[in-house]
């Protein structure tokens, strides 16, 4: 079996690889298991050493869109790949700030991805990663003090709506039987190793990694302000059982909700300071930022990720847990 | 004042064109009123000749990508445009059967449209005609007996996807401060005057225009089959509300649900029998088609629109009414 993950050379994207790699083998939508011949990672990197170093992992660097619009000549997905994740975006800080970067990389990118494999006429299974920023509050419409697979998502955030849009396109496509589409929201994932990015969410990694790291580090938001997590394991668990399950398993072409843990940024703080001691945790700088704060205070916090529990799909037990796993990865 | 209206020389374009001509003036978004002074009529085709008559209208036929495309050179949009009525679409059996007009006519449309009002700086109010087609129903994921402005859409047609995306797309732009975003929600319109046309709900229309002329009509699904419906005329009163509505009045930037009245097609014949005597109803034939109905019969019936009722919009009160008011124009 032939896999193709998007921005395979991120964080995630290499997580994913490896994590298929050292399982050797998928079982897809419910057929028989089969060995992972070769995995390819598309990005606009290359990918990190150990995974180009692997036999099984071919590297496709470059500008998604312009990979896709190359065509049949040079396939982003081929014929002989049964299965894609797209983790491919841009993330949702950079597109509240610019616009048309937003649209070319979480619209169009998505759009001329399906429209690729829809000309395969194998209908591979894309397992794509929506996200929780489809859910907005607002003052007009309120969310609902707890978020499930039905509840009506108003994004409030250029992000969300593409990635909304996207899930929107994978449902269709899927019906039409162009692709086996698989929408899956993830949570805020944390704690990411690494630097940080444009998320908006970036700091609810940071205000944990860099104090681990003797750095200072800025919490932009107010101590109370909730959070709904999922630690990167549970993550790549999700995404690798997402293309697992049947059809039938499946169920309805939406988009389901992973599981999260909701926890508060003080309580984040206080399992920091718990883990590592008071003079770690000392080293958050609590300064609110008002541009993130306005994008991540519109995301809910409590999730009832019923369809991802049926697919046996749990949330982390605590956040202590979740730093202990990152320091034993570091 | 300037007006467009996209879809201008169709049924609904015309009959909207016509009544905002009447009115002489309209009262956009809660300013005072303003006296209409030009509507552009953009659509494939050109303007009845009583709208091409009137020295305040002024027609631009072609492809709306493709005048899209002249870009500000020759725009669809200027800035002295204060208000865009989107109803150009292919419709839900034509996109069913071809994807590809359907992504073109509903998706890159509406988006090109979007961009064409972000770029003139001035955010004109939009009105974008979405569809009760946004709900589907499917085992995997039925409808709730009754559809409120807060119900999940899971569309089970293209159309309904590319509707729903333009509601998206709408709302953010809007958000963004590039137009001010209008999304509501066309109930199925009838009594249609004219032709068939490709629209699976074309029947709904032709099952008592046709035997009212004397010709035999076909009804393709089961006699007990439920829809809601509006009028044409309270269809335009809707419109023209929608545009006259202030932002507070209009609160989210989610897609309002038109009123509709629910009836049977059972029913309906019943009323046509009422008004027009047995004979003119024994003219439907009762002839199930399979492709149709599969699309109909995934559309909800019931619908609870409560943010129409604030704004004063009601369904009609019968389908006799409904018939009267057809003969009263024909």
């Amino acid at each position: 079996m032939n896999i193709v993950i998007t921005g395979g050379a991120g964080f995630l994207g290499a997580r994913l690889a490896r994590a298929l790699l050292a399982r050797g083998q998928l079982a897809l939508a419910g057929a028989p298991a089969q060995t992972i011949q070769k995995i390819t990672l598309v990005d606009q990197i290359a990918p990190p050493a150990d995974l180009a170093a692997d036999p099984r992992v071919r590297a496709m660097v470059g500008d998604l869109n312009a990979l896709l619009a190359a065509g049949p000549a040079r396939p982003v997905v081929g014929a002989d790949d049964a299965l894609v994740f797209h983790l491919a975006a841009a993330v949702s800080g950079e597109c509240e700030a610019d616009f048309d970067l937003g649209m070319r990389s979480n619209l169009d990118t998505i759009r001329g991805l399906l429209e690729a494999c829809r000309h395969l006429k194998t209908a591979p299974t894309l397992v794509f990663a929506s996200s929780l920023a489809v859910f907005g509050n607002s003052p007009e419409q309120p969310l609902p003090a707890v978020i499930t697979d039905t509840t009506l998502p108003t994004p409030q955030n250029s992000y969300g709506i593409q990635k909304f849009i996207g899930e929107q396109l994978v449902a269709d496509y899927g019906r039409k039987g162009f692709v086996r589409g698989r929408n899956v929201r993830l949570m805020t994932v944390s704690v990411r190793p690494g630097k940080p990015n444009g998320a908006a969410s970036s700091f609810f990694s940071g205000m944990i990694r860099e104090p681990l790291a003797g750095i200072r580090a800025v919490c932009p938001v107010p101590p109370d302000t909730a959070v709904a997590l999922l630690s990167p394991s549970r993550t790549i668990t999700s995404l690798i059982r997402s293309a697992e399950a049947s059809d039938k398993e499946w169920g309805a072409r939406t988009a389901i909700n992973f599981p999260a843990l909701t926890t508060t940024v003080a309580d984040m703080a206080k399992a920091l300071e718990r883990v590592a001691g008071p003079k770690v945790a000392s080293l958050i700088d609590w300064t609110p930022d008002p541009v993130i704060a306005k994008i991540v205070l519109s995301w809910p916090a409590r999730v009832d990720a019923e369809r991802a529990r049926g697919l046996g799909l749990l949330p982390d037990a605590d956040f202590d847990a979740i730093i202990a796993e990152y320091l034993s990865e570091t």
